[in-house]
């Protein structure tokens, strides 16, 4: 099997790497020798430890080459991944891609692209680095409905939060640290607000319901809003912050597709996934719950993905079967982020004064937003800090309660709006 | 695509309902319609929600029935299991089993025949009921060597452990709850002896090392001697008790795979799975830390993995591909549990006298085992317990000592020795 690399960054180099150094169960799985026959890279003038022949930066020669059997498409990014990965299926090569980005936006495309010319089109690596998601979605949990999916599936926001939670760090510095030990880049808002969760909830919405989720129908939000007094409150009250893609079916059929902060029970599952893990969290009407963690990045789990899905390809092109690519169906109707009932944490800054607590609770009770918990605390001479928790209520509601406080004209503000879930209802 | 069901106990009429109620989902992810077209059983007379004309107590009829293309073995055990599996195999019918023992015992030979004769034999409901394992071990996570794997793999015995631990009550009084609740048989042999484990676990073995792990090399013991002491001790220093199948690589390359009680320490992942819940914990070189968990059994979960593989046998027929049976090597050489080399809990029940406790530290000191820790109680006049934590030691080190602690005829004796696993060494 003659494969073709595109990109060498951290992905390409270890699973360059993986198949030297695991090359004979690799081979005895896939029932077929491997050869990496060319790399396509940018920057021919870095120094790397592999034969320089093997190199070239003419990626579409690779793409191009009638050798070439199986597409690595390691590149990341819409441009040029697209484009190439286009042309590799338009010249019958099988692709096995890491690159969210791609599948999210592209994704149905490209797989009815590569169905239609019988080729394999693989992406386990696109969503939870080595953790196996998308064939275990695909087709161990196939005959299910699945009625709600919870992931952790950004490593460096997971770490941030974890950071935040144990040391009572703020978000800044938090960031800065992780930064300065490479779990974060020099621009950070592909992962802190939430763009790299909106990638991955959307492939794994559409392959769990059977209908394309397109990217801006994800609800998002990202986690620069959280603070060290929020980490503290939500402790206080028995909770765990992450942030989570959620995906669920409502009573109507729609799908509400969202990516926000979290308030998590502690004995939730998910809420004891720390650091730079990653675990998806889903409920289906036979399987009950199941939960899958693990690393969800980096080069030798994303790596073992890579891998996984090379050796199926292998497998097949043995038997000379038929690709396995499996399309989802055209776009599903998708609910706006108003249509959610959940429960609430509110942070609220007030001033003090006489009926102050009272006008909040009227504010929240004219929304129809009925308070279970609360906590209080003074900042400073004449500012309280008050956190609220609510009952079960209409996102729409929680945003008028929101309006009515802060247009009282008496200074309170309310500083951050976060949603609770695994609180025991489906 | 024309099935046909042996046996319709909890798991085939699961199977059943799963395929009337999810029908369309599944038929759009098989690509295939699905007929029910006969159910074995063996007692016409008990009744059923089903059409009568659907049943016959002749099981060879069905696998010799030229219409059936897929048979499902949902009886269990090995007679007549084995003999219709090798009859329906014969006659060119595609086999999906839950059946553990049978895959233990007999799997590496019936997937060798699905694969010579180009048919798909599959087995995820095998193992872990609901939660995909099988099928991520060989195909997502198949280019990685397996280190290291432990699993909690029988909610029955998970069940009774977990209510010990939070109750504190004794081995006896959960197992009568337990078979109250209709969680343990009347004989609970299966479960609480670890066969169940044994066959789980030599399953994932053979296919996660990639060679067939016999049922008689698995060393084996249940969780009859776990006391409401032993629960006690491992809470006070920090650990929980759970009944593990383990399999590990060793460095001279012989597999030891092996089933007993296991104390791991509270911030393991598995430490947290609690109930009738199982879990896959296991660490490969490239992929790291993995863990599944859900469900391991019962009438749905288990019907779920059996609609999977259902499902990935019509998406086979429709594009008329061969069968994928995936078989595994001859037999690798596994270790004896001498071989092992762990951290271990001793509770042992003493004679208060002058020079006791140095007595017992010298047996050990004397075997070449290193206390890392103890504990010591009261329990009535004359008589104290004493827990002793081991840093890594020979198990041949450890019955040494067992056996000098003994054999001292001061009325000493070890009333349960207890491995320790997932202290942070692979």
């Amino acid at each position: 099997m003659k494969v073709g690399i595109l990109g060498f960054g951290t992905v390409g180099s270890g699973t360059y790497r993986m198949l030297q150094e695991n090359r004979e169960a690799i081979e005895r799985n896939a029932g077929v020798s491997i050869e990496v026959v060319k790399i396509g890279i940018r920057d021919a003038a870095k120094p790397r430890d592999v034969a320089a022949e093997l190199f070239t930066t003419d990626l579409d020669s690779i793409v191009r080459d009638p050798a070439v059997e199986v597409i690595l498409e390691l590149i990341g990014g819409i441009d040029p991944a697209e484009k190439l990965v286009r042309q590799a299926l338009a010249n019958g090569k099988n692709v096995v891609t890491a690159n969210k980005e791609l599948m999210a936006k592209c994704g149905s495309d490209l797989v009815s692209i590569a169905r239609e010319k019988g080729l394999d089109m693989h992406y386990e690596a696109a969503v939870g680095g080595g953790i196996p998601l998308v064939q275990p979605l695909k087709h161990q949990l196939a005959g299910n409905d699945v009625l709600r999916m919870m992931g952790i599936l950004n490593g460096t926001t997971n770490f941030i939060l974890t950071k935040m939670s144990q040391e009572g760090a703020d978000f800044a510095d938090v960031l800065a640290e992780a930064q300065a030990l490479g779990y974060a880049e020099a621009d950070p808002t592909n992962d802190v607000d939430g763009f790299d969760t909106m990638y991955k909830i959307s492939i794994l919405a559409s392959i769990a319901f059977g209908h394309q989720v397109p990217v801006d129908c994800v609800y998002r939000e990202g986690i620069r809003e959280i603070s060290a007094a929020d980490m503290h409150f939500a402790e206080m009250l028995g909770y765990a912050i992450k942030l989570l893609g959620v995906c669920e079916l409502l009573p109507d059929g729609q799908l509400l597709v969202r990516v926000h902060p979290t308030l998590l029970p502690k004995d939730h599952p998910l809420a004891a996934v720390n650091g730079v893990y990653n675990a998806l969290w889903l409920h289906g009407d036979f399987v009950g719950d199941v939960m899958f963690s693990g690393r969800g990045a980096g080069a030798n789990p994303t790596a073992s993905a890579v891998m996984g899905d090379l050796i199926d390809i292998g497998r097949n092109l043995k038997i000379k079967g038929p690709g396995s690519a499996i399309p989802y169906s055209g776009p599903k109707p998708t609910a706006p982020i108003d249509c959610l009932e959940s429960r609430y944490y509110l942070r609220v800054k007030s001033q003090d004064r006489p009926m102050g607590l009272g006008q909040l609770a009227t504010c929240f009770g004219q929304s129809d937003v009925s308070i279970a918990a609360m906590e209080m605390r003074q900042l400073e001479d004449g500012i309280a800090e008050i956190v609220f928790l609510t009952h079960r209520s209409q996102e729409s509601s929680v945003r008028d309660a929101i309006v009515q406080i802060e247009s009282m004209g008496k200074g309170d503000s309310v500083q951050t709006c976060i949603r609770v879930e695994g609180d025991g209802t489906l």
